[in-house]
């Protein structure tokens, strides 16, 4: 399973690819940041994250999308922008057919660390020995990218069941009822 | 000059053209709604509504795209579907070109009612009336979005006055000073 992971943001959108399945080693295959200038227009910082994701797709395929979920409680003086630019990741995956996931920045932490509140110094140095590299991932965007991308690889499969048991239930809704 | 206004939302985006100049009689060209279903996963919405918009862009050629800017304050519920619709309504435009504006919500009451503070009601008649139509468009959104054409028509000069002004101040900065 290939996952392009997307921590979004207009100033600094942070992008990983990694490849495996859950409970073997995984590999990173590629990770960066999108940059676009705080000066620009907001529709151009836009289209330069549209191409920036484009590129990232076209080069590495991925079969997945997972991009954190985000919230408009916190931080509100830049959630505006976090919003817009996962939308713009959401939609490059969508015109591709490309699965999106979202996961909360609680489930990554959790999935990768163990505890849904570890610090970003933590979600690197889980990152870098999980993927075995050599430092973290700099900056802190990129790390948590690899992050989105292993949490999906390792919640995939308890999703897909759930997937199926409501596929199924729909299909039969008897079947699962206590009788 | 014509303008496409769109008033930002996933399950209602209101989608208006107006044509004309400041100070002259203005024209309807279209006005209608994108909507996507509620229950359809977020990135497909999102694809739904960039379809929708090209469509217009595609039928209707503006040379201005008008976005209500979205306010992280208000309306904490709603407020991230509507900045991530907001997000492709702009890239779509940013894509071809055309240039955005931005405008709020208070400035494009004041330009059709004369008070930020007008409500829907007044804002639709003021519409109605501008534009010479023979009853409100519904739903409220398709009046929004007109209403936010009109407002891009009304302050553009003032706008690319202030524009200049700024290009003038940048290449001869000591121009504009006092002596």
């Amino acid at each position: 399973m290939r996952v392009l992971g997307v921590d979004p943001g207009l100033t600094r959108c942070g992008v990983g690819v990694v490849e495996g399945v859950a409970g073997r080693p995984l590999t990173m295959v590629g990770v960066g940041v999108v940059r676009t200038p705080a000066d620009a227009e907001l529709s151009h910082r836009l289209l330069a994250v549209e191409q920036g994701i484009e590129q990232w797709l076209d080069e590495h395929r991925p079969e997945f999308v997972a991009v954190e979920r985000v919230f408009s409680q916190h931080n509100v003086r830049t959630v505006m922008g976090t919003a817009q630019a996962s939308a713009v990741a959401m939609l490059c995956a969508a015109r591709r057919g490309i699965p999106v996931a979202l996961h909360t920045p609680s489930e990554v932490k959790a999935a990768v660390t163990g505890s849904g509140r570890a610090d970003k110094a933590q979600v690197g140095a889980m990152v870098t020995r999980l993927l075995r590299l050599a430092a973290p991932p700099k900056p802190a965007d990129a790390a948590d990218a690899l992050a989105l991308a292993i949490c999906h690889i390792w919640r995939a499969p308890a999703q897909n069941r759930l997937q199926q048991a409501v596929a199924l239930h729909t299909a039969h809704p008897t079947k699962g009822r206590t009788a």
